[in-house]
C-alpha cells in the first residue's frame, strides 16, 4: 500500500504527536484515536489525544478513554498531527491554537466526501470505518494484535457498521472482526456497552416519541414528534436522540420514518429515514436541508403542526410519483 | 467429522424426507429448515418442510418460506425425518401422525440440553446455531455455496447470535459469515428484515411498557408492566413481546430488568434479564419458574401489584447478598 510508507516516514520523524478526531465523537472516532495513540506509544512516541467534546460514557468500557483530553486542558503547539475520521478541517473542532505554524497533518479517513485537507491524505472510501484503515496499517507494520488494540479496532468496526447490519459490512470487515476476536477479547461485552446500553433519559424520550406515533393510511409513512416540554424534561445530550427516528422507519411496511422535534429557538428539526422508495435527501434539500437518500434532515420555522403540514404532503407527492 | 458419514448414508437411502424444526420457529429454525430442504432438493430428493406454527412474517424475505407447510396440510407417513434445532422430541410439535412406525430420525441441533432423541444425533453445543452445523455439512459435502443457500445460513447465524452480539459470536461464526457474504448476498437487507423490522403493535406495547418504567433508588433494578388492557389492545402474537424486557435491562447501571405481564387467566408472567450480578435463573426457580443466570421467567397468581411485591424484595435481597 502506497500510503504505508508516508505514514512510517511521518512516525520516524515525530517525537510528539497530537491525535485528534471529530467533535461529538462516535465509536469510530474514539476507537481510532485510542488505537493510534496506543500504537504510537508502543513505538516510544509522546502522544496527546484530544477531542473538543467529551467521550460518551458508553465508551468508558475501553481502556484509556480518560487519557483523551479536551482542547482546553492542553497547551503547547504540535508539529505532528494525526486527524482521524474527519472529512474536513472543521470536523477537528477548536484545535487551531494547538497547531504549530509548520504543523504537518496526516489525514486518515474513510468518508468519500473527505476534502484532503492534510499534508498526507490517507482516504479509503471502501473502508467501513477509520479503524479498518488502522487495521491495515497494523498488519503492514507487522505489529502483533493484543487484546487492548483489538478491542479498540473491534469497537470502531462495530459502531460504524451499525453492529454489522449496514451495507458496508463487507466480507473483509467480518474477517477482520474474526481476527480481532481471535485475540480473546470479550466482544459481546463491547457490543452490550456500545450498542445495547441506553440511558433512562433516552428511554423516556423514546416513550414520549412513541406515544405520538402516527402512520399514514397506506402505511408508508410513520411519524413521531417531541415537544419542547418533552426535550426540556429528558434531553441531556444530543446522543439521547440517536436512533429514535429509526423506530418509525423500522415498522413493517413503512418506507419513510420521521421525527419532528421542537427546539429552544422556535424551530422544528426534522429527521428523515427511508427504506427503499423515497429519496429523503432530495426532500430535505427542497426544504433547505441536506443528507442522503436514506437519511436526511431539515429545519422549519414555526410549530410542530406547521412542520408536519409542510412535510407530510410533500412525502405523499413523492410516493405518488414513485407509484406511477 | 464422524457424523458426516451417517448423514450421507441417510441421504443416500432416502427418497422422501420430512424436515421439521421447533414450534414457534425462530430464525435458526426457519433457516435451517429451508437450507436442509434446498440441499436435499438439489440432490434430487422429495422434500416436505413442516412446522406446527406459522413462519413469522419477517422471514418472508427468504425464498421458499411459503413451502414450509403446517402439520394439518399434509398427509402420509414419512420414514426419513430430519429434526432441526429441537432439543427434545416435544419441540417438533404435533407431527406424530406424520411418522411411519419405523421412522428414522436424524436430530441435528446445537443445544447443550439436547436429549438425543434421534436415531442419529448430531448435537454440536459449540455451534452458535443449527445452521453452523449445516454449513460444516455443506463444506464437507463439497457443495458450492450459492446466494440462496448463503442467505439461509446467514439468517440463522444472525438471529441466534443476536446480530453477532452474544457471547456465542466466535471467530468461526464471523469467518463463516464472511464466506456467506462473499457470495454477494445483500446481508444488510436480511439484517434489516429480521432484526430491525417491528410491527406497529410491538411499538405500541413497547410504549405502554415504557410508560410504566420504574427503577430502584440505587439504579440496579428496573421494571415495567403490561396490564391486560394493554395486551388485549395490542398483543397479536407472542413475538410482539420479544425484546421488551431488554429495554429495562439495557439501562446504564441496571443489573436486573423485569417485565411483569398480566395474562388472560389471572396470572402474572414475569420475565427477568440480568447483566452480571444476579443469577435470575435461581430467583425464578425459587418462585417455581426456570431459565438460566442471565434470562429467566416465572408466573405468579394474583395482581401485577402482588407480583411486584413478591419479586422486588427478593431481588433486593440477592443484590444485598452480592454486595456483602
Ligand atoms: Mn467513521
Ligand atoms: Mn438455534
Amino acid at each position: 500500500m502506497v500510503w504505508f510508507e508516508s505514514l512510517q516516514h511521518f512516525i520516524s520523524e515525530a517525537d510528539q504527536v497530537l491525535i485528534v478526531s471529530h467533535v461529538n465523537p462516535d465509536g469510530d472516532a474514539v476507537s481510532s484515536t485510542l488505537a493510534a495513540g496506543y500504537l504510537l506509544k508502543r513505538w516510544g512516541k509522546q502522544v496527546t489525544m484530544v477531542n473538543e467534546s467529551p467521550v460518551p460514557k458508553k465508551f468508558f468500557i475501553l481502556e484509556g478513554t480518560k487519557e483523551i483530553v479536551s482542547t482546553d486542558q492542553i497547551s503547547g503547539r504540535f508539529r505532528h498531527v494525526i486527524a482521524l475520521d474527519c472529512a474536513d478541517r472543521e470536523r477537528m473542532g477548536n484545535i487551531r491554537q494547538l497547531l504549530a505554524e509548520d504543523a504537518f497533518i496526516i489525514n486518515i479517513d474513510h468518508h468519500a466526501t473527505n476534502e484532503r485537507f492534510g499534508d498526507v491524505n490517507i482516504v479509503v472510501p471502501d473502508a467501513a470505518a477509520t479503524v479498518e484503515i488502522l487495521f491495515d496499517w497494523v498488519e503492514q507494520a507487522g505489529v502483533s494484535l493484543d487484546q487492548r488494540l483489538a478491542s479498540y479496532l473491534y469497537t470502531g468496526l462495530l459502531t460504524d457498521t451499525g453492529g454489522f447490519r449496514y451495507s458496508n459490512t463487507t466480507p473483509k470487515v467480518l474477517r477482520i472482526a474474526a481476527q480481532l476476536v481471535d485475540t480473546g477479547i470479550e466482544s459481546h461485552k463491547i457490543a452490550d456497552a456500545v450498542l445495547e446500553t441506553v440511558t433512562i433519559e433516552q428511554l423516556q424520550l423514546l416513550q414520549k416519541a412513541l406515544s405520538s406515533l402516527r402512520r399514514s393510511d397506506d402505511g408508508l409513512v410513520a411519524w413521531m414528534s417531541l415537544s419542547r416540554k418533552d426535550t426540556d424534561a429528558f434531553l441531556q445530550s444530543h446522543e439521547d436522540l440517536d436512533g429514535i427516528v429509526n423506530y418509525a422507519r423500522n415498522i413493517l411496511g413503512v418506507d419513510v420514518g420521521i421525527l419532528f422535534r421542537e427546539t429552544e429557538d422556535g424551530t422544528v428539526k426534522v429527521s428523515l429515514r427511508s427504506r427503499e422508495f423515497v429519496d429523503v435527501g432530495k426532500v430535505a434539500k427542497a426544504f433547505g436541508g441536506g443528507g442522503h437518500a436514506r437519511a436526511a434532515g431539515c429545519t422549519f420555522h414555526g410549530s410542530l403542526k406547521e412542520a408536519e403540514e409542510k412535510m407530510l404532503p410533500r412525502l405523499r407527492l413523492e410516493l405518488e410519483c414513485e407509484k406511477r
